[in-house]
């Protein structure tokens, strides 16, 4: 039941970012891999810091199988994280248990200055090297999924030099500093574009954008900092690697994920927790849409799990879509209840409507 | 220029929410009257707890009128909190300075029976003091805006005890114990009406619903915890008070605001940060529309300012409209900042467009 071989004759995860409709959908979680499986806390207490994690590539590489060898995922995610990218532009990032991620914020134009691309694909060689060599242990059938943060989320940790309810240092600092800002956003978007095609080259056939914070922001501000930088991603890597689809993720957008769907124009388009489904698939166009089960639904599990599995199938029926959840898997959540998930998803809907 | 007087002759903040289209629009401001203010901070340091001040008043009366002295806003909102409804119930609040509200966190059914009307009355008769002394003390033409938070916001405090980013504790207690939730929910939707009805028979003109948490539910959730109760609460409302106008803010509700409007049938909207203005014009129906200035442009001021506030005015041109933020006016907001914002939300558009 939990065995990866079942998925060697399922469809890829990428089938319906090229436009097949695909029933069951494929599935994959956000944070897949992490602190609810006890095989990934008995490495990590075994590692040292969380940055040496993803600058390891047999530990990256373990600790990503990880899920996919209990689960036999469609897709499994390369353990990293998005602020390694600030990290190899000289922005220095350490994580403080539990805390969070701490940089040295960037205080005015000369610090943004100091930033540079040089040393960027140096830096992340481990990355890449943890793609390619997940790439090789993954059975052929699982997708490898590359990211990275989307420019303004990785400037607002920048700026504010930690986590934030509103970054609002990151944001006043932008608004009164349009011209730092605007080459801050530039040297970001040429980095992810880098980065996103280096891990494309390595092996990863389908990639994320994050924009975590795009939440904040209201609209003028989420035009030029999010649905502008993230349509020059786009249109970068489908010009270079017309065969990867992108999948964007503009979290807590709104009703402006209609406007960023259209203005990027990517395969994919995550919908966080909070997005009504049959409004998205309504408006948002001829995406593939992705999601967006609760977390705290996966928590939960059981009967409430499983309405509410239903009624994403149910909503989603006759569309293409990749089964996630609207925010990372929680460190609370029981690893049965993924099991329960993966297993319910991939059940034919005739079948677990009793029919 | 900063002289109260000038509102005399100035509609009244209820006659948007009544039909009418006021060119220009009246403006109040969400914390209009707090930290960012001189005078408040020097109350404050000579006061007691936070929660002294909402129970005193002659504080809370002086600390309302604050703004309306300097700047003349068209609604003067009664300084209270949210809070005070579960404080009446029997949940104990206290505010830790610089941490913010701690509860003890309602554990279990037992817990939740024991929260009883009884006392809400007399524990809230110094708020309804205060409304009727606020009331006496304000310029004729200043509207008085009462207000309480809505029961899914009032749960998520009592069921965490504190606040948080997710409130992940109380969303699954809500999933495992659907029955005591419930009866939660219900305690507080008739606490909410009692709440407001007490504020507007002691001389509150408008109120408005504090959904502030509604963002982190999932569609389901956000109908049952949110739409349907606030539809319970309008409805009892105007039942008993029709002459009162309801404006609701379900915060970060996104592609929801939609439904929610529809569902709940309030006289008011307010919109927070992230709404696209032009989407809400042309989707939420003939209902009053407020907000959405960036809190944060209001502390940078300057020309960032005046252009968000011109779209603001251009979008909203033509329609019934009260000017408000997206949330909270910042503690970091230079006092002068508001003076401009006001002069300008004031300025008749020809003017203002060079004609």
């Amino acid at each position: 039941m939990r065995n990866p071989q079942m998925n060697q004759s399922r469809p890829s995860l990428v089938a319906p970012l090229h436009g097949q409709l695909c029933d069951p959908p494929p599935i994959w979680l956000m944070r897949q891999a992490g602190r609810y499986l006890p095989e990934y806390r008995a490495l990590r207490a075994r590692a040292g810091s969380f940055l040496e994690l993803c600058y390891t590539p047999d530990l990256a590489t373990e600790i990503t199988l990880q899920p996919v060898r209990r689960y036999g995922m469609d897709g499994a995610i390369v353990f990293s994280d998005i602020l390694v990218v600030p990290d190899a532009l000289g922005s220095e990032v350490s994580f403080v248990e539990g805390v969070g991620p701490k940089l040295t914020p960037l205080g005015d134009d000369a610090a943004v200055g100091q930033l540079s691309m040089a040393r960027l694909a140096e830096h992340l060689t481990p990355v890449y090297d943890a793609v390619r060599s997940i790439r090789a242990a993954l059975p052929v059938s699982t997708a490898l999924i590359g990211f990275a943060g989307a420019p303004w989320t990785l400037a607002a940790y920048m700026l504010e030099g930690e986590g934030s309810k509103e970054f609002l240092r990151a944001r006043t600092f932008a608004l009164r500093h349009p011209d730092t800002f605007g080459r801050l956003l530039d040297l970001l978007t040429e980095a992810v574009v880098a980065h996103l095609s280096a891990q494309i080259e390595a092996g990863a056939a389908v990639v994320q954008l994050f924009d975590s914070w795009a939440g904040v922001l209201p609209e003028p501000q989420f035009e030029a900092w999010c649905l502008r930088p993230a349509g020059r991603i786009v249109a970068a890597l489908k010009d270079a690697h017309p065969e990867v689809p992108v999948i964007v993720f503009p979290r807590g957008a709104g009703a402006k994920y209609a406007g960023y769907v259209l203005g990027v124009g990517p395969a994919g388009v995550s919908l966080d927790t909070s997005v009504p489904l049959a409004w998205a698939r309504d408006t948002l166009g001829d995406v593939c849409l992705q999601g967006n089960l609760d977390p705290a639904t996966l928590v939960v599990g059981g009967s409430t799990m499983r309405r509410e599995v239903g009624r994403i199938l149910a909503t989603m029926a006759g569309r293409r879509f990749i089964f996630n959840l609207g925010h990372g898997v929680l460190p609370e959540t029981d690893p049965d209840n993924v099991a329960e998930l993966i297993e319910m998803v991939r059940t034919p809907r005739a079948e677990a409507d009793g029919a």
